[in-house]
């Protein structure tokens, strides 16, 4: 199962409707009560899937509390109230359990939001954390399918090598995320967590079915991405175009517009790594040659996950 | 572990605090948004805990949406959405997947709510589905904390035997906990899921450490319960009693006081089962003798689950 098509799928089986602005598809649903909107979204990790059984388990705590707050922050929501359920192993030492309500608890405090309630059960399976992020945007909601011919591209901070240790520690970008969405001259953002490449065609394809030029020269990539790779700059590229995990927001915005100076973006955020273009599809802008790229055949073809 | 402990020590470590009328303990939370109040719950139901491999999917799709909405009946509140936390066995196959979102979209419909997100992930391990309930309250929201000595205990509907197939296909009793909530004379409530008297000490423990007798002349037996227990009575009693995930609302009430007429409640369900009694403690009142019960020990020994 492509879990991205099953995903798809799954919007347009439950439909949208009455009261809800954006329903499955997007980073969180944003729905309306008594007129005002509240931005929801619920996210598992999975042990086996999304850390190990060795994971330290207040990291898996964190990293299950700011999956979902990434999301939030890709529509340029706050957090206010979560919801966990566990699902533990039988045998799940008292020691971890404490050790992952603490990573929860402080990954909530760091996102500004609270635990309000949850449950718990045990079973024979692996560790399964899902947290429920409700939160509130303000003026705006970004969304997936803003993106116009001609917009730069843009990401938050740098891509790649996040299984060693970044997606376990990674930082939501709320503030980023909030900023970002107070800008008209922003058209589209989402939350990089499948991988650059992955994550800009779903972008792409939500705003009406466009493409992009990628300059490779242009991808920030992670130190940790770049280690890895020793001295080879095409392996440092795959990482940071298909590894995922990112937990970045990647936008676009209208070309030649700078952004309002000040705020929470980096001076290398503002600096574009690529081009909306017409022509649906990915193209690799590399020592002067274009040449395009699948974004699945990547994936697969090169490993890079 | 005992899981109701762990769940008490969920609260006390989460906390409470500005905005959160109600958090982790009771069946859902009470958070509060620019004055506009929301009830939530997030509930897992766990292949081979809530279900076995061989259970049609679509009635784990509408265990899994229906566990939530009687959460959300039992604080009197009604489910506006839902969100959906799939984690699929690797094998699962497609004509399953799809039997399960269907039972979650019929349960959601006939519960008056939608899902508007969710997320889905792939494992090795066995199906988890959790769903998050949204939802919204009139001028009271129930709770299980106003008990008080001299009220009489009531049920919605039949106790016991839930696992012979009421526990994949109950109904949760939006309609009834709505009206409850609507009666200054019903004091405190819950959703029956761990059984009448676990959950019942757990109502008298939230309502500052009060005890209960029970009329067992008095207790509404399940059908299947009876037909399990063939002719033995004691068998029929101990399974109302003790085998849980009956969904029925537990109520207190003023005693003496008739609840107005009309209504979703049964004649049964006015008829009250017991009384609140300032001394902590379960008592069973049969053929005129007075036993104290242990609700954990009733289980453990009698092996009614």
């Amino acid at each position: 199962m492509d879990e991205r098509d099953f995903t798809a799928g799954l919007a347009r089986f439950f439909g949208g409707g009455k009261g809800v602005r954006l329903g499955i598809g997007d980073d969180a649903a944003v729905v309306h009560n008594h007129g005002e909107a509240s931005v929801v979204c619920c996210d598992p990790v999975v042990e086996g899937v999304h850390f190990t059984a060795s994971t330290a388990a207040h990291l898996v705590g964190r990293k299950a509390v700011n999956r979902n707050l990434s999301d939030l922050a890709a529509m340029g929501a706050q957090p206010d109230w979560l919801l966990v359920s566990l699902v533990l192993p039988r045998s799940y030492p008292a020691r971890r359990r404490t050790q992952l309500l603490t990573g929860i608890r402080a990954a909530a405090r760091a996102g500004g939001c609270r635990v309000v309630g949850g449950d718990v059960a045990t079973h024979a399976g692996p560790l399964v954390v899902t947290v429920t992020a409700i939160g509130h945007a303000g003026q705006r909601v970004l969304t997936r399918g803003g993106a116009r011919i001609g917009d730069t591209l843009h990401v938050t901070g740098p891509l790649g090598g996040a299984m060693a240790g970044h997606h376990l520690r990674f930082r939501p970008a709320l503030r980023e995320g909030a900023w970002l969405a107070r800008q008209p001259a922003v058209h589209a953002a989402l939350d990089v967590s499948d991988g650059l490449l992955l994550d800009l065609a779903t972008l792409l394809r939500a705003s009406g079915g466009l493409g992009a030029e990628i300059d490779a020269a242009a991808v920030p990539v992670r130190a940790a991405a770049r280690r890895r790779a020793g001295g080879d700059h095409e392996r440092a590229l795959r990482a940071a175009l298909g590894d995922g995990e990112d937990h970045v927001l990647l936008w676009a915005q209208a070309p030649r517009v700078d952004l309002p100076a000040g705020g929470p973006l980096s001076a290398r955020a503002r600096r574009a790594l690529g081009v909306v273009v017409r022509a649906p599809g990915l193209w690799l802008i590399r020592d002067g040659r274009r040449e395009r790229i699948a974004p699945l055949g990547f994936r697969h073809v090169l490993g890079a996950r």
